[in-house]
């Protein structure tokens, strides 16, 4: 039989696929299942994007040009103007996804066994990237005490070798929720500098900040255009994760030349999407102001009913919509699958994602669960108090 | 300054970009340029599927399965049933277009350096894939005086060596226009499993049969089940290159195991794409013989005139819209250039992609042109005359 690719093997699963079998037989069960793991967002995507692809007067769906059409990117550009970012449709390619924005990157930064270091824990995907890409990622450990705050620069330095290519963060982060402030961006920019490094921001989360706290962008500081490369998405902004939109934006033109290559191979970003994507652009503010203030109410009901949970230490998050919670286990794998297995508070129960899977370094995050506020205020207080109940009778 | 990737300067520019300039400037001086250089379809995508993007009704563009929803994926096996491929839901991934079934095959099935044996010339962006996942294409030479067909498979077994891991055909081929015939199915069939390699089909092409011919798909050939797999796209089939939509096929569970890591990586393929291409699925067979009559109708033109110009040879093509001509000079690239540049026929010239590119072999398809004939019969008897008169007059 004809061998599958030592890169195919190492390949990592997604933490959550392995508990889906369990949920669907708690499914069969009649039992219902909250889902905390997931990081879909219940809100409606805007009626203009919705409206621009049901009206589309297309009769042939044909490829749209590699790097996206000139009327989006030019848009695009408009709107990171509005957010004190200054790039020009030439800085920005469309991609299918921030996903693809982060493989273009990786393929034309780092060669095989190049290294890219990112704090942790971190979006368990970027591990599928990087083995895909042949690249190691280099963990550098944030805390739950401290937020998930910026490590110490020196953590960062001690991790540096000829073989370091990147610094890759996501602001807001997921799975964290921490924002990271300008001091901290500016102490990042030094450091890539010093070091002629790539920063890579995912930063898809932009405009999901709390408590009256600002997003700085790392291409809104000064001197860092050759470092500097955003991933962004229309997924989490819009609530149209299915439509597949993303960019890659970047100030270094080398860079950006190299991306339109591995673009190319690929043809064009689905062009549905972009019409979706580009009419998007139009959403009212309000859209925003209802959808933060929702989330931030969502944030404060949930930390609120877990800090009353005995043994329960949750960080703070000031972006984004997940926050990481430790909880009185040793191995929230196992109590995530007893969970879906054998609980049940009037045939409810919830599914959260075990937080291992988001460190890179062994042992890390074991008794940490990420928890997506996606969900209504009820139905999240309901999943705290089932959570709850499950931590008295759970065994371990 | 932080450095590009050694990969990443390796990775091959389309060989049709660096023409588009040329094009542009053209255009800007008031000439026509008739595209003979694209495969981009002008045939209409049919309505049911226009329909059902127009008609849907989410509110929410969630992610969809990663692998595809299960109704899609359900009748894609019901429509491969219809071609004698006998498969079923659980052997078929769904991609985003057939190139990203491609990169996950790549991945899931070698590692940097290995190789792939490709009969050439093929389509050029197999270059960008293997470049992106470090694997090495050997090219076993297919010549125009043979029309294409599959190279004698003792080439084949020369080329073999440990790294091999896969032999890829493109079925019926672009850029070449040969459909193999079963008994060079079955050739390839037994190499393959002799070596243990995987034998990976573009079959994207599949109906465009013409002059009576069938199509002969690697899974309709028995015992291949461990060493086939399928890549596929609705791209050409219903004229939505746009959509992004394509699937990878195998009956190899280890495989199918593999490629569904790579896709967990990205989440899901575009949702509004998949509504398009699950409703295409219910395309009247009359769409196919009209399109299938057009084809040939614009094949035999193609071919009949590029007959009577003096010098030129050209392969016949039994399926598929490409054909390569061979002409009277010694350099496309020069050629295709300077007919956007320096030469026109009433105010019209043609663009055409310079055939070397799609050769791996360095000297090789330097005097030959792919056509697409996707462009109405009229406008394909101009390009040609335009051609011929333009042989008159060039110098090389």
């Amino acid at each position: 039989m004809p061998s599958i690719s030592t890169k195919g093997l190492a390949m990592p699963e997604s933490p959550i696929r392995k508990l889906v079998p369990f949920a669907e037989n708690a499914k069969k069960r009649g039992i219902e299942v909250i889902h905390l793991n997931i990081g879909q967002p219940d809100i409606k995507t805007p009626k203009v994007a919705l409206d621009a692809v049901k009206n589309n007067t297309l009769d042939v769906i044909a490829y749209s040009r590699t790097e996206g059409s000139e009327t989006y990117r030019e848009k695009i550009a408009a709107y990171y103007k509005k957010q004190n970012i200054e790039v020009t449709a030439q800085d920005i390619i469309v991609t299918t996804g921030g996903s693809e924005a982060l493989a273009f990157v990786m393929g034309s930064i780092a060669d095989a066994e190049d290294e890219i270091i990112i704090p942790e824990p971190f979006y368990a995907n970027y591990n599928g990237f990087a083995t895909a890409a042949g690249v190691n990622v280099v963990p550098v450990v944030s805390k739950i005490e401290d937020n998930f705050a910026l490590p110490a620069i020196e953590e960062f330095e001690k991790l540096i070798t000829p073989k370091t290519k990147a610094i890759l963060i996501c602001n807001p982060g997921n799975p964290t929720g921490y924002l990271y402030s300008k001091e901290e961006i500016k102490k990042l920019a030094a450091i890539v500098k010093k070091h002629n490094l790539f920063l890579i921001a995912d930063e898809v989360y932009r405009e999901f900040t709390y408590d009256g706290k600002e997003h700085y962008s790392i291409l809104q500081e000064e001197g860092l255009d050759e470092n500097a490369i955003i991933v962004d998405s229309v997924s989490k902004r819009y609530s149209m994760c299915g439509a597949r939109i993303g960019c890659l934006v970047s100030k270094n033109k080398e860079l950006v030349k190299t991306a339109l290559k591995f673009a190319q191979a690929r043809l064009s970003p689905p062009t549905y999407a972009q019409i979706a994507s580009e009419a998007a652009l139009e959403t009212p503010q309000s859209y925003f102001t209802d959808v933060i203030e929702e989330y931030v109410e969502r944030r404060n009901i949930l930390i609120a009913e877990l800090e009353k949970v005995e043994g329960v230490r949750v960080a703070k998050p000031q972006g984004a919509f997940y926050c990481i919670a430790e909880l009185p286990i040793k191995d929230a794998d196992h109590f995530a699958q007893w969970l879906l297995e054998d609980f049940n508070v009037n045939n409810e129960t919830v599914m959260v994602a075990p937080a291992a899977g988001f460190y890179a370094t062994k042992g890390l995050g074991k008794n940490q669960i990420r928890i997506a506020y996606v969900l209504d205020k009820e139905r999240l207080k309901r999943a705290v108090q089932i959570i709850k109940e499950a931590l008295t009778v759970y065994k371990g």
